[in-house]
């Protein structure tokens, strides 16, 4: 894929046009007292307050919305087992599409029957990559439907991107943008909108050391995998893809790692002092600013908060 | 003590004004999911989100406002183990102003350092009421400071209702406001406001059932004792005071009586779908309004969200 700045920025601004109406804009929050602790200006968007809990909502709307009727009326299909099928069963029901859902046998029944609440068509496959690919292939031969993946998609990556665009145009002086990193979707998005709206703001990625695909990928100029990725920040767990790499490649400033315990403590940290509930994959923004605290002492810095979808019966602050 | 809706009225705007530049303005906030289940448009007053985490913040900055410069000089005093010690030290330092707080010797270390950390000034005593009582006696005469109650004040009692006050001039079409009482304090003080900007709007109290000194004393007309109180709502487990009582028999329509069970299912539902972080106490609001929804269909109706300060090591999800 040929990557294009201009291009790219009318694309988003259409994208933003089209799912407006179907998506919360959501609220950029500050807290005086993780300022003090980063010593810089801190604006937290808080996506965990988007619709279905995360910024995925974005990226599905966007890319249903952009099939013709014909294509919509055959249904967009799947394989996740997370908040991109939530997302997707979700975006589809508002919009009055049909979606199939490709999840291994083994996810959790929360995850689901979160997928039905939200009007998702199941199909249960073995867990592995490969069978769940066939799975998805498989209806989507049988029904028509059109595959959209969850973060190796451009028009996904303009709808995950209309956060970021939203950010900008609240605070346009920004002096960086945190995001994490886990497919990819997510961080090109954003990388579209702040790099639109901002010569000098730059694009920081948070990656967990336990699944530092991305960062070893930018190292390289190649694609590298997570063989074992192993964190708690289960949305960040996924490869990046042929799509969204170059634009990260050529946008992002550099990715920064971070280890689970920070990840914690960050997240206690949200929970605490802003009193809202944040997923690990959402907190490893704030963690990876304070690593980098003394870069950044008194600029203004966004941290993409990118969801809130955890599991209150497990959240992981017993031994902190 | 006499009491006067328009004197209160008159009383209530003057602490208005005078804590305004102390205090965070809250959001109200909404959630469509949690209105579908009870039926109704519910409204969430998000003291939570409000400095040191809880509306007693506005009680605390209030009665120190109004005391002399003189006064002020010598500095302020309470006993409590709970929030209003966090309050009342964070408001004296932000004000200038020395506290003191008596705190029982059992008190959890977390409760001792976030006063300190606000700058409250701790002396430990027995952990019995009268203990708490002598002490903070003692240092009331050997400083000259000045005693404050948590919640049976005139002065505090202004102070809450200012949250009241707040949701009152955002939403004054609401048919009914659900308050949790503990001391008294909040529901005396939002009973005020809503009385006096709305006369259709029902005042309910959420009290829990092993708490239920505040029902008791409705029924009964006097100010009943909770012998052994017995909830998960820590904040809810003191008794209602000669100041604050006639105010709540004057105004409120109902306690509601909720049982743990049920206090939890709510926090856990505005945790899930609203992604904030309220306390037990606070939580209890929305159960009474679920417990009573028949009542309510197509209605508007006030929830005070009263905090989010939660020990979240001890989170109380793992059972459901």
């Amino acid at each position: 894929m040929k990557f294009d700045l201009p291009t790219a920025k009318n694309d988003l601004l259409e994208a933003y046009g089209r799912i407006q109406p179907h998506v919360h804009k959501t609220p950029v929050l500050s807290s005086r007292l993780i300022d003090e602790m980063a010593a810089c200006k801190l604006y937290f968007k808080c996506e965990n307050f988007q619709r279905m809990g995360a910024f995925k909502m974005r990226g599905a709307t966007n890319a249903i919305m952009n099939l013709s009727p014909e294509q919509q009326s055959r249904g967009v299909v799947t394989h996740s087992s997370g908040n991109f099928a939530q997302a997707l069963s979700l975006a589809a029901a508002s919009l009055g599409v049909n979606a199939y859902i490709a999840m291994p046998s083994n996810a959790p029944e929360v995850k689901k029957s979160a997928v039905r609440t939200y009007g998702g068509n199941i199909t249960l496959c073995e867990p592995t990559a490969e069978a769940r690919e066939r799975t998805a292939d498989r209806i989507s031969r049988e029904t028509g439907a059109t595959f959209i993946h969850p973060s190796n998609d451009y028009e996904v990556i303009l709808g995950q991107g209309t956060s970021g665009l939203e950010l900008m145009q609240e605070y346009p002086n920004l002096d960086a943008v945190f995001v994490p990193v886990g497919g990819g979707g997510l961080i090109a998005g954003v990388a579209i909108a702040v790099s639109c709206f901002s010569e000098e703001c730059k694009i920081f990625g948070a990656e967990p050391e336990g699944a530092d695909d991305a960062f070893r990928s930018l190292k390289s100029g190649n694609i590298e995998l997570n063989e074992k990725p192993d964190t708690i920040a289960d949305g960040l767990r996924t490869n990046l893809g042929d799509i969204n790499f170059p634009i990260i490649r050529e946008l992002v400033e550099e990715i920064v790692l971070v280890p689970d315990r920070e990840i914690i403590e960050a997240m206690r940290l949200i929970f605490e002092r802003m009193k809202i509930v944040v997923e690990p994959s959402a907190a490893i923004a704030l963690a990876a600013l304070l690593r980098q605290r003394d870069k950044f002492k008194g600029q203004k810095v966004g941290i993409m908060l990118s969801g809130g979808n955890v599991d209150l019966s497990k959240l992981p602050f017993n031994g902190l």
